[in-house]
């Protein structure tokens, strides 16, 4: 019966279990910690939050330049209010007595595909558009837009439920053209993001601009990242307001908030009252 | 540097990791599947699913009558609407892009001490009554309710935000008499409960009925659970309505769905508008 | 400033609010609770949990041998081990200091596509399958496997990383065949992932049986349940087992239990020692 | 049977639903971001990140030496390696086919009272200590310690299970007693946290240094944070090293990634092999 367990012992050594939980990321032992080759005592005091973030996602640190940029869309992205799913999570598990690190959790959860995947999804657009330099950039975004509207998908990164302009877009655009302007970042990714916009809105009475999706998107391509560490970063800054929330919310005293205030209720659409079969009603 | 590494591989074996990984839970082995010593393919039409519950969290299998009071609490806690921030919440992941799992995740994360706990507190309240054999159970009730009433704590399991009388009291409670009644069950716990609602029910316009957390407290409590498992059953009970909730959610097509409809928007209560200081006001 | 939220009050009720969390899956009021349009008072006592479970999640009671098969699915799945990182997951969250609804959570979360989703995808394979009513059943399923083996896609449902046959395998099929030779399923299901485990070992040395998520995937599928709901009930499913892994851990006692045993320490990987860039060594 | 949902309705307009959301966190309107009163496209530029996290949870910007000791702060803990079960889980995650947010979420759900905890307890140790003025500092600790000691309770902040000195303590005190000196901070709580470190280590060979959790909690303290919110510092912290570690495992290729290699498998302890009662042993 045991055959298994003991010939797995013998085949695998201590070696083999510490080399399956192998990273290049850090380097733990008594008395060291290195985070990607450099020891922690020189990064405190000798890099800001944003380089920690960005050496520890990519490997080496950032340039001044590269670190303002990302600073940018880190702190452009960190809350949009209460109405969005995940901050509400968030304030509704503070009153149901769990640790503020659950109720942070909670709302990090919620920034999946649809939630917090735009982003994501608009890089993977502008790498697409990017990718093409067999055509001018008016027809590889036009391509690209058509093949989304034959399969009926939205434009990630466009438009807004309700801003009919999002503020967030200018200044983190301007600061990317900036950049692109000193040859800092190559500006492509802008001029395909640009080139979008433009189409999307051509003709229309209310033009679609880009949204902090689209313009973080921007400025996470420029600088280089993978489109899925896209959502990562957004996750980081949306966390900031998540715990702002949370915090709030668990300063309220109110314990076990629901979505609605008493004395609503939710409306019920389901069949009418019925009994069980076989169960005699006055067990009711 | 690597020695402290070196040192540990020399110390410790692969039998000692799989040793931290040692479970009396399952057996699992190429081709062999036991649980708590069962094998699974013996299980499979050889016992039900609560009976399932029963086997994994006590170690052995649970008598017929054990099992039929044990399903009845699960049964009667499966669900109580969107109210409850735990529905809402997995209602709300359901349209953000996250898989059923992690919608169903974001749910049980909110069971917490305050939204799932009560059952548990209401366990070790019942245990303290019991746990006193030197004075009658009616002092014992009123020392236990007085030493509460001097924390300034509520009284867990009994009382209900909405239900004048809980409608699954009754059912729980008398299917708990049926067994003491039959010697099937101590019913010790009961009569301490049943006390406790009478004194907090004395003198009162408006009585304080046992609720669901209350009701089942006196199940699991009768059973022989410890109160910290209270919490897991019932978790595993309102997993249920958790995933019917987010599985109706998932199919009604919205996306980001809010605790408020738009467009509506959440009071704002801050600072008036402000500049940020040395940022010249033509940035905004 | 406040005209957007004057006028969302004047156009929004509270009766739309309502209805924004509107549900056919319980009706609560006080003093009333109706799951699917039966008093939850007649439900305890009157269905077993797993006719909750079918009754939650599809709207109605289900037949006895429908409850029955329901019943063996989830049973088989309650747990494989600590092996598993759902599991693994659980039981270091146990140690963490966070209550038992959030290690649950954590298991939970942790059945995504890959680790929980074998089974939803194996069911959309066999409507794939199913639902070619044109070509016989042999043809169908060659089509749909050389589509897989074109994509480089696993087959979800067959095969298994170190069982050479699953135990639960027979047992589930068994009840399967017996409730199709009596017509109350269909057999459709069954007969394609029996045509699929045919092709896939043929003239292969060591055959490619089905596995647990296939089985199942053949029970869900032959009962009506959404691919999707396959995800759900499996999750259902190893609640039971996760509860139990982390309730077991939470008695070791262990504190902030890693995935390794100390001292071992991860393999490191990454660049050798380096200083940070402008900071003086003596900084460290 | 609606009369309830009517008289709720009656007595509750959208203005109460939307009162219920009410945050002084941000204000969201159409066209419009402010976040604690100031315009967002004045903060993109205006603001550091760390500046964003001290104005989300504070209410008001910092000051340029506030805003520097809590970067250090957050720099200090971004990572401790896959050791810990949060950095452990989150990769595990990563092989299990969720999301990068879910994945980030499973590691936050872990930094729990005992995981992530110590600094917020550390905290409130501080606060004790700071808040009796009526005695020596000396004696105020040897107070606290004995408490500690009666109540067979650790020291939270102090000692480690491997370091012998924890590389990040120096850095972190030295940046405080420089900000102390200058009268930038009051000093009390590093004065308070240096006592207890002499205290802890009077007479034993091998001292009881300060640990990451005790030196962050020295600065998070002096610089008026809230206990709790120790805790959500180090969450915003430790998500970057979770970021990291999920981001390198989700780039292995590998699926279901369990906490040791195959082919071990944990141990088992439990009952040796039996028959469930009633089933024929042709059944296995």
């Amino acid at each position: 019966m045991s055959s298994a367990r003991d010939d797995a012992h013998a085949q695998v050594g201590s070696e083999d279990v510490t080399r399956w939980w192998s990273t290049a990321v850090s380097d733990i032992e008594p008395g060291v910690i290195r985070l990607r080759g450099y020891p922690v005592q020189q990064l405190i005091g000798g890099a800001s939050f944003v380089d920690l973030i960005w050496l520890m996602v990519r490997g080496d640190l950032p340039t001044p330049s590269q670190s303002a940029l990302l600073e940018r869309a880190l702190v452009a992205a960190v809350d949009h209010g209460p109405q969005a799913p995940s901050i509400a999570a968030a304030r509704m598990a503070a009153t149901c007595g769990v640790g503020l690190n659950n109720a942070m959790a909670t709302g990090v959860n919620l920034l999946g595909d649809v939630h917090g995947g735009a982003g994501q999804q608009c890089m993977d657009l502008l790498a697409q558009v990017v990718g093409r330099s067999d055509v001018p950039l008016e027809e590889s975004v036009a391509d690209v837009l058509s093949d989304l509207r034959a399969a009926g998908r939205y434009v990630p990164g466009f438009g807004h439920r309700f801003h009919p302009k999002d503020p967030r877009r200018d200044p983190l655009l301007a600061a990317v053209q900036d950049q692109a302007d000193a040859g800092l970042v190559g500006g492509e990714h802008l001029r395909a993001a640009l080139e979008v916009e433009r189409q999307l809105s051509a003709g229309r009475a209310r033009p679609v601009p880009m949204n902090i999706d689209g313009a973080t998107a921007v400025i996470y391509s420029e600088l280089g990242f993978d489109p899925e560490l896209g959502r990562g970063l957004f996750v980081l800054s949306r966390s900031v307001g998540i715990l702002a929330h949370a915090w709030e919310e668990s300063g309220s005293g109110r314990r076990i908030k629901g979505p609605i205030p008493p004395p609503l209720l939710p409306a019920y659409s389901g069949p009418p009252p019925r009994d069980v079969p076989g169960v005699s009603r006055s067990a009711s």
